[in-house]
């Protein structure tokens, strides 16, 4: 039977990391057979130039009939005068939530070759692993009534309303458990139930999750204080999970304790297990078109996707290890460069991965 | 004149530190004739054991005539299962409104002398100095619906109000702008503004309140970006301005990063510099009554009491001489203390920085 995975390209560095990828996906699907089939697609800046809007119809039901989308990176300063609700971060916006891609997975993880390149000590991170998920298709990100008003006298207000009911925390909830079972079965829901109310339904709910998992080990843990505990000793955690909001903010905090972002894939799940994949990074308008982009996230990425989606943790495995094996020969795009290993373009870190798999 | 200082000790490790705190502040009072007086009050946990709420009404009475406020640190685990509204926590968010405490000035700095401290890397924390100046009365703190209701489906919902008006955004824009003068001249105002429309307002505003200080310069900062940069290049940051939640996330990932939050002092400031001061870390249950607890953040709030609304900055500036020195001194509480120091107890460290004040 035939799969099919949405290529979105993106924006600025996205069609050259995206290039990388799909030569990846393409050998993988030959040796595999596995019957992967490439459609094409715009989403972001490049559909508010083609034609209007950052998430086109036809975009939108390309990727309902997908099995699996792949995704590039979207937005940047040429849409920056575009009017708010067309912006590019829009049209991501909707695809999470038409799809019902609820479920975030951000990795942190340390690459022992790149184990320099964090800010942290070494010791610190050394074998880093963290898995956050986060809840991607609610709380403050979505919830109703939002917007700016003017008050009676005169003065103008801005709002947003943060809510979650308890299926979605217990959806939420379910993923992060199950997948900590196949980890070191430990999960810490990050709230701010001192203070919010939103919250204090997140932890119950959590609780009663919790309890369908006697074997993973459920703690909480205040926002604030998480935050705080990354920096400074971020290896005493396995699964997080938590909000749209405070996932947005951890999940980068934590990618960039590795140092090495261009490193980081993500997915993004609804309830059957198709999901959206892409890399953890922005679109790095300011080294697009120069061959600087590192093109691992993506691909690595697609590992992801043939894992999560793709029913194939073989060819998965293939993948990252291919990804391994170049860095062990010392290539390295220049995010990543140091002393002592060998500096190479987007398109020649495609090719080594290329032929490593 | 005489004035007025509160002195709210708070709970487990809070009259601890408080006992050192008022020391100092007493023998400055009486070196440099400040006419201050001392009044005592209970806040948070102590105050529920007295009298059943975290903030009684002669708590507040006397917070009102006070010109400052001098705070331990409140909440621990004995006061867990009281109700959620008498929580200790709800007596220091009651107090911060109450008096209009809008303006929370949290002070990053690394000591030189604890560089060592830090979970990074010596050459990216050496020299750090940020003020993260946070609005704290409003935002989804306090905003309004907020609650636990039950859905026509039977399913519960927990919802929030994020929302700010312009006229907080603009106090709290003036603090930092004034601030910022006096120190690096640069404000970077930390937002979610390609999501939620509070911050839309809150840019804007800022944009407008910069009008005013020319010779600050204002930058836009997303907050997920900007825990990324707290941790990638902390030092490219001199005053970092934002809302109430992204505030105490920041401010605590900022704190973290010297390693040393034993040594942060933090203001809470109204309009009129009137304000409430307290060290950055909590109650510290683990280790209270054990001699253990750092009073240099409460000492050092004292000299930030002193500075902002005393009106007494040489007075600060013998405390914080006075800290420095028991630092070089080379005595230690145990959270900062590392091989070749002389590791002290509460009591002796707070006796060492009065004989060297
Ligand atoms: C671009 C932006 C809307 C988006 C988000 O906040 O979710 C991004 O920061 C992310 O984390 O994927
Ligand atoms: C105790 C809690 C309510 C408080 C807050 O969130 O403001 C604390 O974390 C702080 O930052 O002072």
């Amino acid at each position: 039977m035939s799969k099919k995975v949405l290529v979105l390209p993106g924006d600025y560095i996205g069609p050259e990391i995206m290039a990388e990828a799909v030569k990846v996906l393409e050998a993988v699907n030959r040796r595999f057979d596995l019957g992967i089939e490439l459609e094409h697609g715009l989403l972001g800046g490049a559909a508010i130039d083609a034609h209007g809007v950052p998430l086109p119809d036809a975009t939108l039901a390309l990727a309902r009939e997908a099995d699996a989308i792949l995704l590039g990176a979207v937005g940047g300063p040429k849409w920056d005068n575009v009017e708010r609700h067309l912006r590019p971060e829009k049209g991501l916006l909707a695809i999470r939530s038409e799809l019902q891609l609820f479920g975030n997975l951000r990795p942190a993880i340390l690459y022992p070759q790149l184990a320099d390149a964090s800010s942290l000590k070494p010791e610190l991170v050394a074998g880093l692993d963290i898995l956050i998920v986060r809840e991607l298709t609610g709380g403050i990100y979505f919830g109703e009534p939002r917007g700016i008003r003017t008050l009676e006298n005169g003065e103008r207000e801005g709002y947003n309303t943060y809510k979650y009911n308890e299926s979605e925390i217990r959806r939420i909830g379910h993923l992060a458990f199950e997948l900590a079972r196949k980890r070191d079965k430990r999960v810490c829901s990050v709230d701010k139930s001192n203070v919010l109310e939103a919250t204090i339904l997140w932890r119950e709910v959590m609780e009663e999750v919790g309890k369908d998992y006697p074997d993973v080990e459920l703690s909480h843990i205040y926002v604030d204080n998480a935050a705080m505990q990354l920096v400074m000793r971020p290896k005493q955690f396995d699964v997080m999970v938590t909000g749209n909001m405070f996932g947005d903010i951890l999940s980068d905090a934590a990618a960039m304790l590795t140092g090495s972002i261009g490193m980081l894939p993500s997915a993004s799940l609804d309830q059957n297990g198709r999901g959206m994949y892409e890399p953890c990074h922005g679109s790095a308008p300011d080294i697009a078109g120069e061959g600087k982009a590192n093109p691992l996230a993506t691909i690595l990425s697609v590992a992801m996707m043939l894992r999560y989606t793709l029913g194939s943790a073989e060819a998965a495995e293939v993948i990252e290890r291919a990804v391994s094996d170049v860095l062990d020969q010392g290539l390295r795009t220049p995010d990543i460069y140091s002393e002592g290993t060998r500096q190479v373009t987007t398109v020649e870190m495609g090719e080594a991965v290329l032929a490593a798999v």
